[in-house]
């Protein structure tokens, strides 16, 4: 899983570092030219979608591609979805996640917001860098990381593909790696996570019965749960234990048909914790 | 630059997160078999020498030798010189660093506890993880991040090597390193960095004068200074720009030699800033 995309990467940190809300750190994006005039590409994450479809198809030895990347972009993060992950040791990244079941070799990708605690190591990747952190099993955690972005950087990221290429049919070393059988796409509904949900809910009797009760009925067990602010003005924040996205987005489903729920704000996948 | 060595790292995590003494921190490091019985070798900073010799013979293409580095360990560092570090904004951790001085083609190696900025990717790097820093003149920074110890991450990272050296070897790609010539060591004393120092000084009218003077009449310049606490407990904390190696041992003695300073605590060099 990494970090994929700078333009993205730099917002958040903007949003994170200085309490921007999302549309001033993008103008920001734009004006140092990290952010193109119509963002939809970086900011959507459909650039992060293809590069994970690669990194995938690499790490899995079969073929991945942009269409089969589930995809959720960032421009529904706010500058308050951040102070609650900050509060509770998280920050928000962008990420994209490859991962294979070991059991029936399905592949699962996807990009997407994701808190990530202030201890991880991908947590510290800054502005426009990007990072890629795998899991292997012998090996344990890696991580690499560099510019994500920039005209020399980019341009000895290029030089090395180039030589190494030309080396290796050269002389016949590291096989191309040929021609991938289309992979087992397993859908996002099928992938399991922790889930951050908050909830302007309203003051009356009865409300974290009704709420906690929808979480109850898809079978979606609560981690950590909160209540900031009192009144008319109160939210609750949940942390889920790890669920599967589909009873997740029932639960959702569910909890926006409640009468006393009045908004549902942040959610936000939480990994590596 | 890196942390080369998971033992001092796993002992400076345990300080730096739990507040624990050095004492303490090795002894729970030995007890998890992190340690040896006779720690030396890791935490006077000689391991970390060795591998900073290697990374050095090979980033520059000059041969380098554990005896070439300068090396300081982590048994003096406290628990209050990381208070004074995170209150600042730094975690320490045990580098090791090469650098070529561009001009004159001499390489510096020295491998000795530094304070590193919370948001430099090196922060990040906790327990007995290791990683390697790279700044290139096209690439910019990198950094690759690992386990430093356990029995199948070293096997398998001594298996790919071999497999790399057998292929290479093999198939005539990527020439050996051949035999270098020896590198020209600059001394530590010619290099330079920011420094942290802190003094326990009495109680008297004068003091941060006689102090200051001291760091001036050897031409090292001041970013911050601050005291902690009043009275029999006063301690001055200050925080250098860059300043060359002899300069800043030669203000140490000298400050040493001053009837206003009880004792000098912390030195630590800061680094990434």
């Amino acid at each position: 899983m990494g970090i994929l995309n700078g333009t993205t990467n730099f917002i958040l940190t903007k949003m994170s570092e200085e309490g921007a809300e999302y549309g001033e750190a993008l103008a920001e994006a734009q004006e140092l030219g990290f952010a193109e005039r119509d963002p939809t590409a970086d900011v959507e994450g459909y650039d992060a979608g293809a590069k994970a479809a690669i990194i995938a198809s690499i790490a899995f030895g079969a073929k991945v591609v942009a269409g089969d990347v589930y995809h959720e972009g960032i421009s529904g993060i706010t500058a308050g979805d951040i102070a609650v992950a900050k509060r509770l040791g998280y920050v928000v990244k962008l990420l994209g996640i490859a991962e294979r079941d070991a059991e029936t070799g399905e592949i699962a990708v996807r990009v997407h917001p994701a808190m990530v605690p202030t201890t991880h190591p991908l947590a510290s990747v800054r502005e426009s860098f990007n990072a890629v952190f795998v899991e292997g099993d012998a090996v344990g955690q890696l991580m690499f990381y560099g510019r994500g972005a920039g005209g020399a950087p980019t341009a000895s990221a290029v030089l090395g593909d180039l030589i190494d290429a030309a080396v290796n049919l050269d002389k016949g070393t590291h096989g191309s790696l040929g021609t991938f059988a289309k992979a087992k796409i397993r859908a996002i509904d099928e992938t399991s996570a922790e889930y951050l949900l908050s909830l302007d809910v309203a003051d009356e009797p009865g409300v974290l019965h009704a709420v906690t009760g929808a979480f109850a009925q898809h079978d979606v067990s609560i981690r950590a749960a909160e209540q900031e602010g009192i009144g008319p003005d109160a939210r609750l924040v949940f942390i889920t234990h790890s669920a599967r996205e589909a009873d997740v987005q029932a639960t959702v489903k569910h909890l926006r048909d409640l009468s006393v729920v009045r908004r549902i704000g942040g959610f936000i996948r939480v990994i590596g914790s």
